[in-house]
């Protein structure tokens, strides 16, 4: 403990320094500095790659489209924050000739200071080292302290040396960006130094909760965004299962068994009616999951953690195996699993709500329409629902829609929860325990405003303020004048 | 605690069903909600401003005021609401033509669910049953609980049932604004209740700390916003002292003396360097504290703990009296004290950086330029900071300023943090301790964002979605689409 506690006070020594100066660039500047970062992990693709690949055991493809999200990430992040959307800029102009006078007011975002993130096993690139949460902190304003991930440490290292040389090429002190790594202890002293002002986590409901309890117990408290992931349910009703059971079982099992299940929205819960409809799904399905092949997960801890949780479902009495993989699996190879329950049984073990993070997944039948309000009514918090149905289904269903509005941050018609598109509109955080605070979104740009707090300005004349708010104008950026959005000048 | 639990389960119980009913209402629906409350309390004034003088000896042309700007909160939150504002639209069309498709993404805030309210003692009407965070919660779609403030519990009352008058007139459930009466156990017993979503709280950084500790150790945590208070240190520059010095004092001397110097953003803390300028301060100063009015606080416990926080800051050796008023005290009657310390003894005794709520400030002086930015750096989270400076001043306190702002929600020139405009330009939470986020504002439209949560539609039919997102923009709101503000309709 005295060692990291040494090495993270002299990080977020240097990371304060650090922020002194760059919180003073401008928007543009800030923008530049992402997008050259974005760049440089473009031109190092193949080697990011082919490293990331033997920690991960992800595939190719996959890993190279995970880049291109990085950096497709960290340029929209930027854009964003340069047309002044993430400064929340509003303007409200006094009046000396009143009695009393009104004072002028103008108020907008700025960085919170040193941000710890700790990024994820299964996104080595998207939300990891150059991730979503870096994005955001950098774009912020903020400097960032990374703590490397150690199931992918040699992807960290790579990936943090790029980012330090984009840093150093843009004459900025080298602690603008550091990645640390360490265990627990350097986790704990990380989240409990005076210096650190906020947290980005991706990871475990375990995990995010004690970096949230510490971070809450602080002498001065500071925000900390966990993102813990769910087992995004999905309702099939009646008439969409009778008569789009293949299609949807294809969707399903994709969804379910693609990269190991390894997604924070792998679809862990199916629920549906005992109906004809429903027997053909799982005629569809059982062989869709039969043939497919196991892969190797991420790492020991995560296969082990699959096997116990999967193990404490299935020995329950009341849930049996739908369906699962016919391939003899190998060394960190996970089988391929569709349990089944009932609602009944459901609902008196909620622990059945457990994530398993894998290829497995849970489809609870429901003996009519009340049972299944009943299930839904009683999900924990989740990142999102999803629902198939017809337009007769959904005519029918609108109370069921209401409640699935309430427990989830995205709600997703007639399509799957994985492929989580990198969009302002998106929201990827809901209720806890899907994450910790569901006013935040980790990913889409608004995921900025987690790290940055407004400061007004009252009555200071123009050539005081700053640009961003300015009369003029001069960084053109989207403002609030009067309650009206005005770009890019003020009359 | 059995019955105060009870109550408040009761409670909680009818305010989530009623919030099955409220949440439904439109933007427009709820602005006309809370414009009727408004228009109501301002029907009620007389009798309204005759209880709260009686209760909290405040006079009556500030209780007048206070319940004008009580109703004006109402009236432009819920403009704020109906014109969209508050709720973050953001939509990204999606494509079916693209490989793999693109799917079609639109998200708005919605309500968190039942808010409990803990509103202030000093601000019986703005800041209390019907006050900001009311406004904020109801505007938000959130049912609301206040607890009642013990020291104006008959004002509580009569405010209380003026807005359940209204809520009925709308055929609303009852219990979509309920207040409950109570001590420290009802206090507990609602935050730790498993319905509540969120809490509003306006006093002591005790009192704030209990909720939010209370808050985030719950099984499921819900955010709190705790605003606290704080000293607001007033910066008098050297130039401006010499050549301003009597208009400053005036300012000062009625910031600090006003309604019993019972304002969370009343000047606490003057810093100024060791000059002529000060000295000519000095003496216009202490006349006007000396004919200074004492007058009634607002109730027993206050008027204990002033004279307690006060004493433990005159007893120290370091800190003297440099006026006070020379007018008898009565019952409740504060005494108007200025004290005055070295920066060195200040920069060595941090509990001299407590809050003295009532009329009292402490002047800071300094050797030089390098102790007063010593003396800035060294200052805890404030709601607020202010300069005194010309020109000539500023030029040269280029640091200084950037240390301020860095302290603070709201920075203020050549003017007093006291007279808080009520605009969504406004920022009223700085860093901790002067409130538990300093993300969000408890003063200002932007306020209702602390009671909503966005959700997310992902191909979701027009027919089906809210009418916030349809494209047609029936409510003709304020919407961001693909990063463009617009209003009213999509293309």
């Amino acid at each position: 403990m005295e060692t990291a506690s040494n090495s993270v006070n002299l990080a977020l020594e240097k990371s304060q320094e650090a922020f002194s100066a760059y919180r003073k660039l401008s928007p543009t500047q800030r923008k530049d500095i992402l997008y050259a970062i974005a760049d440089a992990l473009e031109d190092a693709a193949n080697s990011l790659v082919s490293i990331a690949q033997k920690e991960t055991h992800l595939p190719k493809p996959r890993l190279e489209g995970e880049l291109k999200r990085t950096s497709y990430q960290l340029r929209t992040y930027s854009n964003f924050l340069a047309s002044g959307l993430a400064l929340d800029i509003r303007i409200n102009p006094g009046s000396t000739t009143n009695e009393p006078p009104i004072p002028a007011l103008a108020k907008m975002n700025v960085a919170l200071g040193p941000v710890a993130v700790f990024g994820s096993g299964n996104f080595p690139f998207a939300y990891s080292t150059a991730g979503g949460d870096t994005a955001c902190a950098l774009a912020a304003g903020c400097t960032v302290i990374v703590k490397a991930h150690p199931a992918h440490i040699e992807t960290g290292r790579a990936v943090s040396e790029i980012i330090r040389k984009c840093i150093s090429n843009f004459n900025l002190p080298d602690a603008t960006f550091q990645q640390i790594e360490g265990g627990f202890d350097t986790g704990e002293a990380l989240v409990k130094h005076p210096l650190l002002k906020a947290v980005g986590f991706t990871g475990s409901l375990k995990g995010g909760r004690q970096l949230f309890d510490w971070g809450n117990s602080r002498e001065i408290p500071i925000p900390v965004f966990a993102e813990m992931g769910s087992v995004n349910p999905v309702f099939l009703l009646p008439e969409s299962l009778s008569k789009e059971f293949y299609g949807i079982a294809e969707k399903l099992s994709v969804s379910i068994m693609q990269d190991a299940g390894q997604f924070c929205t792998k679809p862990g819960i199916l629920v549906a009616i005992a109906s004809e409809g429903l027997e053909k799904f799982k005629k569809a399905i059982i062989p869709l999951i039969q043939k497919g092949v196991p892969q190797k997960m991420l790492h020991e801890g995560i296969f082990e953690n699959f096997e116990r949780n999967k193990s404490n479902a299935l020995t329950q009495r009341g849930v049996g195996r739908l369906s699962y993989s016919q391939t003899d699996v190998s060394e960190l190879e996970a089988e391929i699993i569709m349990a089944e329950t009932s609602a009944t049984f459901f609902l008196s073990h909620p622990d059945l709500q457990d994530e398993v993070f894998g290829p497995y997944s849970l489809l609870v039948v429901c003996q009519n329409e009340k049972e299944m309000k009943l299930v839904a009514r009683n999900l924990e918090g989740q990142l999102t629902t999803s629902v198939f149905g017809t337009s007769i289904d959904l005519n029918t269903a609108a109370s069921l829609l209401d409640i699935l509005k309430e427990k989830c941050g995205r709600t997703i018609l007639n399509g799957v929860p994985t492929g989580v598109r990198v969009a302002t509109s998106m929201q990827h955080g809901g209720p806890y325990p899907a994450c910790t605070d569901s006013r935040f979104s980790s990913v889409g740009a608004d995921g900025i405003r987690r790290f940055m707090r407004p400061v007004c300005f009252q009555n200071w004349p123009d050539e005081l303020l700053p640009p961003e708010l300015q009369k003029a104008n001069p960084l053109k950026l989207w403002r609030l004048v009067d309650e009206i959005w005005v770009k890019p000048d003020i009359k």
